[in-house]
């Protein structure tokens, strides 16, 4: 029952002069990914399942988006892969992770101009199926790999309080724009936040 | 502490058998000061234009809702007071204020089973103006107050920070619901969070 490709064979879209029917696949497991990860969250969404919904071979969800990951941060419109951002903070070691991480985060959504925060943030205030997505997505991929890089007890704890402390100040800076958080250098808030991250992961809770 | 019942007039929220009229009025008052605010912002509004334009006396604004703050805050739907509940905070000196805000916070908003901040968070998410009124609503009643309170250097950005990281558990707890913030117990979200707000109010910034 595996549903047809009737776009363009596997292979044919990475020639240049892309077809628009590759196009047309790209864009048909958008949709369909949508509609699943709305409908059952990021946890419970197969690729398999997306694909059928789309006519499309699962196959091209790698191809076109690397895995069900890059699908989710495509159908979310965020414009960068947070796994992939993460890892390279947490690659340098516990030490000064914190201001890594603050420097990291203001960087790059700094570079989108904080547009796609707001949209984000939009979505997810205006749908509980995307507050859920986001927590799914958020609980399993990035606590997930923060926790497992944090060697103290409440692994859990120490980076969902990082996720408080960094989406407050993306609300501080791209959406409700207080100053003097939302003009400041980005020197200033990695020093002032940066430790607060710090003791988060790997300071003393109580 | 007890959400305010924006519906009846300070001092008469105990009283049965309200008035149709008076209802009439409040309701006018409320509708042109969304206008109001939503078209000038918090600062530049006025009671007196926002009276005229609900066809009543200027003097209902203090009945119904003690002043422009109170009005503000109906308005937005915010289900108290933040400027009582932060002065009362503030009241018992700067030790440990950073764990008493979180408390107070996490108090406050509990108690309204947090819908009222997700509402909240919707409207300035999806509408510059409300973002706008948050932010100057923010900056002169409340970072202002905070502000005037530290003796410390810097005190706009300390106020602006202790802002971003609240924000940020409302919007973890309440919004994402992300775990295991949503679930914990008020005491361990205090002692995790209450010496940072701490040190953005009287610690190193730098």
């Amino acid at each position: 029952m595996r549903p047809v490709d009737h776009s363009a064979p596997p292979g044919q879209e990475r020639r240049r002069g892309r077809r628009p029917g590759g196009q047309q696949t790209r864009d048909a497991l958008l949709a369909a990914a949508r509609a699943e990860f709305a409908e059952v969250g990021f946890d419970q969404a197969r690729v398999r399942s997306i694909a059928a919904a789309a006519g499309v071979d699962p196959a091209m969800v790698n191809h076109w988006f690397g895995g069900k990951d890059g699908l989710f941060l495509a159908a979310m419109d965020i414009p960068f892969d947070p796994a992939v951002v993460l890892a390279r903070v947490l690659d340098g070691g516990l030490e000064e992770t914190g201001e890594r991480i603050v420097r990291t985060f203001l960087t790059v959504w700094d570079a989108t101009g904080g547009g796609p925060f707001v949209a984000l943030l939009r979505s997810v205030a205006n749908h509980e199926t995307a507050a859920r997505m986001i927590r799914e997505f958020v609980s399993e991929v990035l606590i997930g790999r923060i926790a497992a890089a944090v060697s103290t007890d409440q692994h859990r704890l120490r980076a969902a309080l990082c996720g408080s402390q960094v989406v407050g100040l993306g609300m501080a800076r791209y959406v409700i724009r207080l100053e003097p958080i939302a003009s400041a250098e980005v020197d200033t808030l990695v020093a002032a936040i940066g430790p607060t991250l710090q003791r988060y992961l790997t300071g003393p809770l109580a």
